[in-house]
Parts: C-alpha cells; structure tokens; sequence
C-alpha cells in the first residue's frame, strides 16, 4: 500500500486508515469469492468443491470465505442464489392479468433455459441436489422461499401451491429431456410449437378452479 | 468340481463333461454378474462403478464381465435395461381405448416411482445420467427405442413422439419434485390429486388433433 502523500499532484494527505491499493479484504473481495463459488460449484458439483478451492480461486485466504459466507453450505446457498437469479422472474411473468399467464410462464422459463450462460449453472445446481442432501436442500428451500410462494401468491385458484408446482413441474421435466437427455424431437423442437402444446395447460393450472 | 459317480445313489455315469456343481461360469455367474451390476451402479453411480467392483461382487473374473457383456458402458446398458424393466410398461398402458388413456399413463408410471424398491435404482440411473455423457446416452437410447417409440406408435395424433414426449416429460418433472428434490406440497400429495389434473393433460397431449 502506497501513503497518500501531500502536493497537488496527488491531493492534501488524507487522516486514518490508509488508501486500500490492494483488494485483499472488502467488498471486492467478497465478490470474487462469490464469483468463484459459483464458478467452482457450476464446474465441479456440490461434492467435488472445497472452501480451499474457492479461496485459491478467489485469490483470497480460505478463513476469508468463512469470514463472508460462513460453511460450505452457506457458500453453495450465496452461489445457488446468484445462478437462480434470473428465473426469480418467474413470479412476476405469472403476476397480471390471467389471460394468457400460461404462455407468458412458459416462456419465461425457457427464455432463461434457452441461454447456456444461464442453464448450464443450473444444471450443474441440480445436479448437485440429485448427489448431495445439503445440496438438494439448500436448492428445495431457495425455490420454495424464492420462486414458488411468491408464484402462489399471484394466483386465484385453490392449492395454489400444489398448483404453482404442478407448472413448474411440468417445465422441469420439459427441461431434463430437451437439455439433460437431449431426447428427440423435444431436444430440436421449436419453442413455438412446445409453448403451443405446454402454454394451455399451464393456463389451466394456474387459473382454473 | 465333483466328477459324476456310478451307482443308484447319483445315477448312471455321465459322458463327456463333468457336472457342473459350482456356479464359476455359465448362466447363473450371468445373472449374478448382472444383478451385481445393477446394484453397483445404483449404489455408486456411473463414474464410480468399475467392471472390477462388479466382479468382485458378483465373485467372479473381471474377464468373464467383459466376456458376457463387453464394454464398461455394455454392462451398463444391460443393467439399466434390468432398472427400467418396470418402466416398459408404460406402452401397454397406452395401447387400447383413447378414452381414459391420459389418466391410464399417468396411475402406470407413478404406480412404478411410487414403489421405492424400483424408484431407487432409477434415480440412480437418472443421476448417472446426469454426470456422464456415456450414461445420458445409453439412457437415452434406451427409453427412446424401448418407451417412447413404442408409445408413439399407439397414438392416433401428429407429431405422436413429439406428444409422447410431451407426457413423458410432465411425468418426469413432477417426480422430480416429488420423489427428488422433494418439495412440499407435492411429495405428499395424494396420487388421485395429481392424477385429477395430470391426467387430462395427458388425455390432450396424446389424443387431440
């Protein structure tokens, strides 16, 4: 770290703590490592992925990312919310007006499948929760609390809860075998024709009593 | 082995080849390598199955695994085609009156992932699939040639693997959040709730033009 030095070249010498010239602490840092969990998480799985090797990642000591997340749970549940983000949308796609909710959650869902920047972190949180228990929980408490009773607080049908997960389950499964499985013709298939066959009953799980 | 003896006690002396009293080859080592297989890879996975751990279990020469089998990955195909026996069903369920047939789908295949003892080594299969392109593809091979195919050649519609699969993955999707990630209120759900909606989904799917 350089001190801050008086002249008018660099400005009057500032009190207190030095400039920090090195992001070895801060907020910067806390991004980096957060940045390299969901990295190391998304590349390596729940089990494969160490604190150490989010530290080495990060650039940071590992007692650091205990510092900021805490345990290696509360560091994949920091990651799984960063790669959920962009399907948080879900419950503002079904917020508005009932007609045509159904499509408007199907394309919304795939819109963010659609993207690999997007899906291939995903597959690998889902991945995780199918070998790892802390895993499985951590991604079934984040869609429940974060996607799914918001969901169900949008809706005007009876269990909207059972309802909200009826939709969502029928994307899932869509999902596992146009991506995961890469089944044909689903793996190949327009997004036109699935939403045309998915979008009515979606509308009718999510509006009908 | 004990050669065969004269005499009434054991019957007349046989030519040529000794009796077999141990079971070191033939077709029961076949099917105890393939049941140790089975449970090999539902235990541990893919990656971390080897043709050595399920010769071992099977106490037999990891040369007669390859012998009746072949490749790591032919071992494999013949275990999930032992796994998903209970599954080939689903055609049949399919096949007849299209009245009633989206609900007859849906009570067949959940009957099947209702059933822990056929559950668990599907998951397992599902999650090999998961975390091996090897796996993904057998398992691909398999429920396209031996379900799929099979089930879209008793629809009466357009596109009948398109809608096939349409059903197929709404079923998965919901077994996935039920049985898997295991989210509330769908993993205890009664079957007649979920068969109350699921099935005319599937009524649409595979029936109307």
């Amino acid at each position: 770290m350089t001190p801050a030095s008086t002249g008018p070249a660099t400005g009057p010498r500032k009190r207190g703590r030095p400039a920090r010239t090195s992001a070895a602490d801060g907020p910067a840092a806390r991004d980096r490592i957060l940045t390299a969990a969901r990295n190391e998480f998304a590349e390596h799985g729940y089990d494969k992925t160490s604190i150490r090797g989010i530290a080495k990642a990060a650039g940071v000591d590992p007692a650091l990312v205990h510092h900021y997340f805490g345990t290696k749970e509360q560091v994949f549940e920091a990651a799984v919310e960063l790669i959920l983000a962009p399907a948080m949308g879900a419950p503002d796609a079904v917020h508005g007006s009932r007609e045509g909710v159904g499509e408007r959650m199907a394309r919304f869902v795939f819109g963010v499948w659609e993207n690999p920047v997007y899906r291939l972190p995903l597959l690998a949180v889902l991945r995780s929760a199918l070998t790892n228990e802390a895993a499985a929980a951590v991604l079934r408490g984040m869609i429940e609390r974060r996607v799914l009773l918001r969901m169900a607080g949008e809706l005007d049908v009876p269990n909207p809860e059972f309802r909200a997960q009826l939709a969502a389950g029928h994307l899932i499964g869509i999902a596992m075998l146009r991506y995961v499985i890469r089944m044909e013709p689903m793996a190949s298939a327009g997004m036109d024709d699935i939403v045309a066959m998915v979008g009515p009953t979606l509308q009718r799980y999510l509006t009908e009593s």
